[in-house]
C-alpha cells in the first residue's frame, strides 16, 4: 500500500521524503515551522495541494512557538508558483483572526489544518468522479509529473481521476512522462500507480508526441499549480509542450485541480510567477554531472498552458469548459477575496 | 579543441568513446569488423553519418580478414534506422565489385573508406554554408540530440550550420535539448559547442516549447537518420514533438542532412523501421534506477517528423523545400539505385 505523503502524529508533521522514492521509504519529522518551510523548499514534500496542507500544519506548529505571523511570511516565500500554498495560509490566518482571543488557539489551528487535510481527500475523490466520467471504458491516457496521492493529502487529482475510473470498472493504460529534471513521473507516478495495481508505462517526456502518432490516446490529464481567471494553467515544466502535442493529434487535454488552485485575482498566465530553480538540477542526476559542469542552463520549474489548449478543467464541483473567463467568474464572483 | 569522433591509424579504427563524454576522453580501438559492429551497437560511435563512416572502415578491416560478405551482413544488422549505414556498405560493396580481381583490394578498400570519411567533412561544410544563409545575423536557435562533429566525420550537420554561421560572423545563441534517454544533447552537443567557443545553454526536452513562448527563437535545426522520398524524416526521439512545438509558434523547423541520409526507395515515414532499445536505458541513469526497477517502459530510439512540419531540408546541394516528393525525385531520379 502507498504510504501517505503527510501525516500528523504526536503534535508533529511527518512528511514522506519524496526525494528518496521509489527506492527508499522514509519520513522526515517537522517539529516547527522552519523545518516545514525547508521541507517545502527542498521538495521533500511537493505537489500544489500537498504543500498547501503542509503549510497549514506548519502554521499550527508556529502558533505553539508564538510565531504565527513570521511563519506565514516564511512559508509564503518557499515556492512562488503554486497558489494552494497562499490559499492555505490565508485560510489559517482567517481562522486565527476569528478566534484570536480564545485560549485554545493552538488546538483550534491544529484542527483547522487537519480539516484542510481531510477536505483535500474528499475534494480529490469528487474530482476523480467528475473526471472518470470523461473517460471511455477502455482508455489510454498520458499524464505528466505526479498529480497523485503523493502530491495531495491522498487520492490525487489527475491520478485521482484514474483511480476513480478504475474503481468504476474502466480498463486503463496509463503512460507516465518521466518529467525531467526532477523525474517525478518516473519515480513517484510510476511507484504510486504500481502500488495501486494500475497499468503504467514510463516514457521520456520527448516520447509523448510520437506515442500519440502511433497509438490511440484518449486523454491527457495533468494537475495544475495555479489556474488564472481566464483558465490559463501553470503546471510542471513540460505540460505546455504536451498540451500542444495533444492539440495537434486531436487528443483532449484536461487539467484536474481543486478550486484552491484557482487564482481569480490573476487575470492570465502571463501574470503567474514562474519559479526558476538551480542549474545543477539539470546538470546533475544522482549527484553526477551529465553535462559539462560549467555549461549554462535554463531551468524553469513550471510552464503556462493557455486555456485554448485545455478541453476542460476538472474540479470538485464539476468540469469547467470554455468560455473559461465567464465560467470561472461564476464560481468566484468578484475574485478570490 | 574537439577530438575527432573517428580516426584511422596504423591500420586500425579509433573511435572516440562517446558514452564517456563529457567527463572522460578516451578512444576505443577496433582491429576487426566485429569490434566495429559492437561499437556501433553499443553507441561508442553514434550519429547517422559517423556510423556510415565507421561501417566503411569496418569493411576495410573485414577484407583483410577475408570476411567481407559476412561483415557486410553483420554491420547492416547493427542499427536499423540510419540509412547512411546501408549507403556506406553499398558503396564499399560496389567498390569491391569493381576491383574484385586486383591484388591490392585491401588497400583499395581502406582508401575508399578514407575517401568516404574525407568527403563527409566536405559535405558538412557545404551543408553549413547553405544552412547559415537561412539564419539572421543575430540568431537564437534550438537543436536536439547531437548532429555535430561527433555525429559525423567532423564539422557536423545541424551543428555544422551553427559553425558556418559563426564563421560568417553571425551572433548565435544556441539552446541544446538534453535529449533523453541517452542525453546526447546534454553531454555531446554542450561539450562540442563549448569546445568551439559557441554560446550554448542546455534545457530539458520538456522546456523547448515554453522557451519558444517566452523568447524569440529564429530556427530549430536537427539532423536526421533517414529521409523518406516524401520528405518525412526519422531522427532522434523528441524531434517530432519539437517540430510540432515549432509549428505552433511559427518557428521554422529545418533538417540538416547529407544526401546519403535520403532513402528514395522508402515512400514515407510510415515505412522507416524504428529501433526500440532496452527498457533500462530509460529506467537507469548512471547505473542507478530512477524508476521502480520493474516498471514497464516504451523506448523508441527515433521518431518520424512528417514533411508538413519541415520548413526545409538543408543538404550539400542546397535547401530542399516543399513539394518534397517532386523536389527529392529531381535529385534521385528512379530511386537510390
Amino acid at each position: 500500500m502507498l504510504p501517505p505523503a503527510l501525516k500528523w502524529e504526536d503534535g508533529a508533521l511527518y512528511l514522506l521524503d519524496q526525494r528518496a522514492l521509489p527506492l527508499e521509504t522514509k519520513y522526515r519529522i517537522c517539529r516547527d515551522y522552519e523545518e516545514t518551510a525547508a521541507a517545502i523548499e527542498d521538495m521533500t514534500v511537493r505537489g500544489a495541494p500537498a504543500i498547501g496542507v503542509a503549510a497549514a500544519y506548519g502554521l499550527a506548529l508556529a502558533e505553539r512557538e508564538g510565531e504565527f505571523a513570521e511563519a506565514a511570511k516564511r512559508l509564503a516565500a518557499t515556492r512562488p508558483t503554486a497558489v494552494n500554498l497562499f490559499w492555505a495560509i490565508k485560510r489559517m490566518e482567517e481562522t486565527r483572526a476569528a478566534h484570536e482571543n480564545e485560549k485554545n488557539l493552538t488546538v483550534l489551528l491544529e484542527r483547522e489544518a487537519a480539516k484542510i487535510h481531510e477536505e483535500d481527500v474528499e475534494i480529490n475523490k469528487s474530482i476523480g468522479r467528475y473526471g472518470a466520467a470523461l473517460l471511455p471504458d477502455e482508455c489510454a491516457a498520458i499524464t505528466h509529473c505526479n498529480a497523485g496521492a503523493l502530491a495531495t493529502a491522498g487520492y490525487g487529482t489527475a491520478l485521482g481521476v484514474f483511480r476513480a475510473a478504475a474503481e468504476a470498472g474502466k480498463k486503463l493504460k496509463i503512460y507516465a512522462d518521466e518529467t525531467r529534471p526532477r523525474l517525478q513521473g518516473a519515480s513517484l507516478t510510476a511507484y504510486e500507480l504500481m502500488a495501486d495495481g494500475l497499468d503504467v508505462t514510463v516514457i521520456t517526456d520527448s516520447m509523448a508526441a510520437f506515442l500519440m502518432s502511433r497509438t490511440k490516446i484518449d486523454a491527457v490529464i495533468t494537475g495544475a499549480d495555479r489556474v488564472a481567471a481566464n483558465g490559463d494553467a501553470a503546471n510542471k515544466i513540460g505540460t505546455y509542450g504536451l498540451a500542444i502535442a495533444a492539440k495537434h493529434h486531436g487528443v483532449p487535454f484536461y487539467i484536474a485541480a481543486p478550486l484552491s488552485t484557482f487564482d481569480a485575482d490573476c487575470p492570465s498566465g502571463a501574470e503567474i510567477p514562474i519559479e526558476e530553480r538551480a542549474a545543477d538540477e539539470v546538470r546533475k542526476i544522482g549527484g553526477k554531472y551529465i553535462t559539462p559542469p560549467d555549461v549554462k542552463v535554463w531551468n524553469p520549474a513550471f510552464d503556462v498552458t493557455p486555456s485554448e489548449l485545455i478541453a476542460g478543467i476538472i474540479t470538485e464541483r464539476g468540469v469547467i469548459r470554455a468560455p473559461y473567463k465567464e465560467n470561472i467568474e461564476k464560481i468566484f464572483p468578484g475574485g478570490n477575496a
